[in-house]
């Protein structure tokens, strides 16, 4: 099968090799090394400011979005929350699940972020300022990239805390938390660091951190203070995914040789424009106002359901893409630019496509 | 390296070919009939009552204690959880951290669980009955395995529900969920499953469905009513570790074919006994009064820490054994029975070991 979901997707060589071998034992020096290792090269390819820290949870991107909810928000915040799909949505959801006193800034599907949004939704407070920004960077459930430019500048101006779910656009888009003023990012494995999933990564800033100290979240499994001094060590409180924690460790070492972030952006960035440009004449309508390099978000302009082109493409041609739920199930499916990729496969996808469109 | 401790161990040939391969995408039919033929072979393999449920936690075996604790019990419930190491102290822990009321049936290192340890309990209370009883099957710290028997027994007689964390010992040990009226059973993929850790599973009797769909708590990950609602399709509320469940998948069948949960148990067994006659000359005392197939509690009587003798086995002889750490970490190490090992490993381990304690 070929696979341009936006995860799981396919992997390396070298974190096929580690798949294949048995999981080490993990009390131990060697995969402390791993560990910090981890943690330097997350801090580093996130553009941390001085004197941030990251963990890895074992759990999904909603496992960590809802430890950073609960370890660094309470009942005293008033957080702004971009909803403006599936994934917005479970931001507020979580927000709405620990009692943190939250408004929505709702977008349209597919609708950009603009500033008249967030000024409308500090009208809507009537003086009452906000406390914290949270937003997913690119909500992935409709393909929409926000403009972290105008959040930053907001957040700045209003000195709100800012938390960057950056799950599936980590490593496909540009992203500086120094830059921008981010105090919280959040990834997982098996997005474009192509790995399979099970573990999520928080990287904290100096403000982030000083949070989590001073909260007590109801929670051992989420208690971040516990991860964070583990974490000092290289290790966990509990028996992590160690298998993927030594896949991710391997795929961070072979970006950082590959040339960074900066060469996986513009790969994915590569990716995206050759689909692009090659679907213009096919019955396909791209339904963002604002792309990210992650993924393509399509709407099929011949009245064919879009639900069916992702069984026909997988049934049919041996290639999965991204199917959509909900209300836009028939509307939309997605076309990812993550993982081991190249153009010749996006060949056999536009080709399979051509196919099934007729 | 030789794995010998309890967790990760050493998996089959089946379960590194699927490690070796990309992880597919899983929002598809096929995949749902992996997570339910998952449930179904896990039912059995816990000889669950009929009516009982499981549903698959991407997150350590704590994660699902507390998504027990969180979905099963409220502050109406008066917990007794017995404490004889590590494992019971994170389940008074958990208690605690949610609130719910609780006492302990505090063993020492090495101590089996006795009928008047649980008369004490009740007569502490005066009166005021319990309505659930919590406990490691095997306290994996020390290498205590408690009397089921005894357990169900009492717990039966005052109707409490009875909540079991068989982590350690499932598939090493007897469990029959239907025949001893326990309510809960909690494992994990890295133990005798011998799969990557980053999985735990729960099964939930018909008692127990009930108590979860009357609850609601503060959770979205560890939203159990969700979980098994998506589970009904065989589905996750969140993107799960898919390569791990397809591990446990093939383990589950391989488990099946191979003569079911008898023949691991035997095969344990016949380590477990191997072993423990092997080492009687040795200088080193089993410090368990009641011991599990699983693993194998040490401690030197030569005067060596326990600790350096595992980083001698692990830099000199290429063999994890499992360390311990707190208080008795120079006192006690462990040596596992689960994963794919042979007797023939065990014979390189008592060279090893003699050499060591020479």
């Amino acid at each position: 099968m070929l696979n341009f979901t936006v995860g799981p997707v396919q992997s390396s060589e070298a974190v096929h090799a580690i798949g294949a071998r048995d999981v080490p034992y993990f009390r131990t020096a060697e995969f402390s090394e791993v560990m910090l290792e981890n943690e330097r090269l997350m801090l580093k390819f996130a553009c941390a400011p001085e004197g941030s820290r990251a963990v890895f949870i074992t759990g999904s991107g909603t496992a960590s979005m809802e430890a950073v909810v609960m370890n660094l928000l309470t009942l005293d915040d008033n957080a702004l929350v971009v909803n403006g799909g599936s994934f917005g949505a479970r931001f507020c959801k979580i927000c709405e699940v620990h009692g943190i006193p939250h408004d929505e800034v709702g977008l349209g599907t597919g609708k950009a972020l603009k500033r008249e949004d967030l000024i409308n939704a500090e009208q809507r407070r009537c003086g009452e300022g906000y406390t914290a920004f949270l937003v997913n960077k690119h909500e992935t459930s409709t393909g929409v990239h926000y403009d972290m430019r105008l959040i930053s500048e907001y957040c700045k101006e209003h000195g709100l805390l800012l938390i960057v779910d950056n799950i599936s656009s980590f490593l496909c888009d540009e992203f500086d938390m120094a830059a921008l003023g981010a105090d919280v990012m959040i990834t997982g494995s098996q997005k474009a660091l192509a790995c399979p999933p099970g573990v999520s990564i928080i990287v904290l800033s100096p403000k982030a951190l000083e949070r989590v100290m001073s909260n007590d979240p109801k929670s051992l499994y989420f208690d971040l203070k516990d991860a964070l001094k583990n974490q000092e060590r290289g290790q966990t409180p509990f028996t992590p995914a160690v298998g993927t924690l030594l896949q991710i460790n391997a795929r961070l070492k072979e970006i950082d040789a590959a040339g960074g972030v900066a060469s996986e952006v513009a790969k994915a960035g590569s990716m995206a424009e050759y689909f692009r440009a090659k679907i213009v004449d096919l019955p396909l309508e791209i339904v963002s106002e604002s792309l990210s390099n992650a993924v393509t978000p399509l709407h099929p302009t011949n009245g064919m359901s879009a639900y069916d082109i992702f069984l026909k493409l997988k049934d049919e041609h041996g290639i999965w893409i991204c199917p959509n739920g909900g209300d836009v199930k028939d509307k939309i499916f997605r076309v990812g630019h993550m993982g081991n990729l190249s153009l010749a496969d996006y060949d056999k996808l536009i080709m399979a496509l051509k196919e099934v469109l007729q």
